[in-house]
């Protein structure tokens, strides 16, 4: 039997990387999780759906790192107590307070460290340009560039690749994608507000109920407020 | 008065970040200095050489970030026990067991980070290509790309440069210019077997005393062995 590729696919424990992990489990790549921590208010929900996730696809290899320090850092609403998230406003062309300072390009090392360590040949990050927030480490461009910074910082034998399947979806094709691929939506979490019930109000839960709403079926997680304009 | 413009520098506590830190002191700006433990052998050395070195230059703003999951992951003789830490071989090409996957990439985030949520301009690496151990993320290329991918990955109205003052110098030089500024070289650390004396025969160690030895110099530190071919 051949051995399988083996390769990293961050997982949130979110709806748009459980997606992504369920593209790359398709395509039979032998996955293994990371999961980071970096100090965000329901960090403690995200992990148990991320294990939750992990256990439904049978995924061993799984890598928790805490990269909490980002919350000394500061200059987020998700990290620090002191701001309060602002509610949804999906028609404004600013970056939301939520944006946490090159998160994404400090989780995306980690998980090339990892992969240059276990030879793995390709992350999966489940980034989502269109349809997004606005948060400037979610756009193509910043792939291309890290994907340069990635061939320039390794060893020459080293070869990785960041694979962004979600880059170009909007919302209602990530959950069109999802359903057919059966990935464990009710496993997942995506509000950045609350652990118990998913608050309906902050950017990610009305990003994820538009979707829900125009991909026309049901978001089978609970929310406290479900907004009348959706 | 002007107020000064704002910048990190990173600081191991080794000798060519504390040259980096005079040059940086030289020309006036208001220092955050960014120390990093990522699980190496000889960190509370370091860590010591740290805080000397910021008490000597009246650093107030420092910030420790520990980055243990590189340890986790492994990869590197620098943080596996379980691999011996290669003797110098001044005249190889091969890359050096002590390299740690991606080191650079994961520290240079991290300050990108502290730099976007405080408005500094700059951050300042005393990373070292020529006449150096061959690391690939101590390449000018490398520095390149990872400037542009800063570029891609922060806010439109976020500006930050990586200067990197000792890139082509060879270590004489380096400390020919320490000595200069009068950086406290007395307090360094840059030996990656010990912490009592430095060894004298690992990597770091052999490039610091040949360095000393082409500058005509006396290095101020004590050493276990004094390797004769120096």
């Amino acid at each position: 039997m051949k051995t399988k590729e083996k390769i990293i696919v961050l997982m949130s424990g979110g709806m748009d990387s459980t997606v992504c992990a369920a593209i790359a489990h398709s395509e039979f790549y032998d996955i293994h999780a990371l999961h980071i921590n970096y100090g965000q208010k329901t960090e403690t929900r995200e992990e148990q759906s991320f294990n939750d996730i992990c256990s439904y696809y049978s995924i061993d290899n799984r890598l928790h790192v805490d990269i909490g320090y980002l919350k000394h850092i500061g200059g987020s609403s998700l990290l620090d107590t002191s701001i309060e998230i602002s509610k949804a406003d999906l028609l404004s062309k600013e970056i939301p307070n939520s944006y946490v300072p090159f998160r994404n390009a400090n989780m995306l090392c980690i998980a090339v460290s990892w992969a240059e360590a276990i030879k793995a040949t390709k992350i999966f990050i489940g980034a989502v340009q269109e349809d997004s927030s606005g948060y400037p480490d979610c756009r193509k461009d910043f792939f291309d560039a890290f994907q340069l910074m990635i061939n320039q910082g390794t060893k020459p034998d080293t070869h990785i690749q960041i694979i962004t399947p979600l880059l170009n979806m909007s919302k209602k094709e990530i959950i069109h994608t999802g359903n057919n691929l059966n990935a464990p939506l009710h496993l997942t979490w995506s509000c950045y507000g609350s652990e118990d019930k998913a608050c309906g109000i902050c950017d990610s839960c009305a990003l994820r109920l538009r979707g829900f709403a125009q991909a026309e079926c049901i978001d089978p997680i609970d929310y406290a407020i479900v907004p009348k304009y959706l």
